[in-house]
């Protein structure tokens, strides 16, 4: 059957995240329900990375297989059968086989730091505010650890979702984005749920001086959850792009 | 009486704009309502630029008199009482008769285009969504006619609140922030109410091409607002800092 690959981009704030769920709006719900209208048939999509509630995505990757798609018109029906808060940007055929989820080689996930004493009303669920104590270097620190293959158990919640917790990280960086926001920009082959927040929340621990570098190093040999730190808010979160 | 100066900035999507109305949540309102709460006394707001509904402001600036302010905790409480959407980023003694709007030597607006087909969900209430044509060294041309001394009578409604119709454009110059969005920024010693989004609209008119450049340059000698183009919407407005 011919395939499809959708880029996609969401503000989380509205949405329960990407995963159907019943009696509530998902991305995935709302993208399968315009799809269905528009090919008259139910469709299932894969995407690249599932995103919990609150969380953005920027170039969020989907996949669909269909005999009636017409990426030409779809793009456009799909636009206008979803909420503003949903933009479809590219509706295309994929090679056969291609699958959204399966197919990627790498995510990379921004969190975002508004560090402003008082929080600007534009970065509101856009930026986590973090108006405290923050050392750059001590946080630059954390993101050279971050990079090459670790044992991530400390980083996500021991729900029995996953089975294998060593994940291969490409790239980790702090970037300045105007003034007042600093963002961690971290790649992956793949991530486990929560554990950018979960990342993020034990850096901030770390720049703020409460915990030592060495003392994150360790934890990214298996160390178990209740050791790492806090899972910071979903609105700082984006799912930046995908890499096939 | 000593005399205060407070910078702040709105989202303007949930604001009458700035002015006080009756059972409408305006900017104004909001702040006063605070000011009087902190202080124990009816306090009166004067702004440097009074928005509409809908516009935003990143550089707002407003004075008051008080016998009884106390700089160092009027921030933090003013903050405390007003929604998310405001902003007060600093409180502080002003000189003997300093008036945020008499004081003001200009103003300086943003108004921002989004260019890309799809509109980004990032970019709702932020920018007006414009995918379509536009010549951008007709629109700069525009921008260039514009320094200098005018008689904008056709930027403006013809509603009686303005006398005089003559402003200097200090500045005037499109800036790119990010791939697709476009704006124009616009400083001038005084606006006229709606003169910014009068100009951009009538700016789309010669970048796309509908209206030549001599005809905006004609326009700026005193012609009748019939004779200009729409306003555009509200909510790709900024005013975005005043100079005293």
């Amino acid at each position: 059957m011919p395939t499809y690959r959708l880029d996609i981009a969401y503000d989380g704030t509205r949405f329960s995240g990407w995963a159907t769920q019943p009696d509530r709006r998902t991305v995935q719900g709302e993208l399968e329900a315009a799809l269905g209208r528009v090919l008259g048939e139910p469709t299932r999509l894969t995407v690249a990375g599932r995103t919990d509630a609150g969380v953005h995505a920027l170039g969020q990757v989907a996949s669909f297989t269909s005999e009636r798609a017409a990426p030409g018109t779809l793009r456009r029906a799909l636009n206008a059968l979803s909420g503003p808060d949903l933009a479809v940007y590219a509706v295309e055929p994929a090679p056969d086989g291609f699958s959204a989820r399966h197919s990627a080689r790498s995510r990379r996930y921004r969190y975002r730091l508004e560090t402003a004493s008082v929080p600007s009303p534009f970065e509101r669920r856009r930026a986590l505010h973090w108006p405290y104590g923050f050392d750059r270097d001590r946080a630059e620190r954390c993101a050279a650890i971050l990079h090459g293959i670790h044992d991530f158990t400390a980083f996500t919640p021991t729900d029995g979702r996953h089975r294998h917790f060593r994940r291969e990280v490409l790239d980790a960086v702090w970037v300045e984005q105007g003034d007042s926001i600093l963002a961690l920009e971290i790649e992956a082959d793949a991530f486990l749920r929560g554990m950018v927040r979960a990342l993020v929340g034990t850096i901030l621990e770390v720049a703020g001086g409460r915990r030592e570098p060495a003392d994150f190093e360790r934890l990214l040999a298996g160390a178990s959850r209740p050791e790492a730190g806090d899972t910071v808010a979903a609105h700082g979160l984006y799912l930046l792009r995908v890499s096939y």
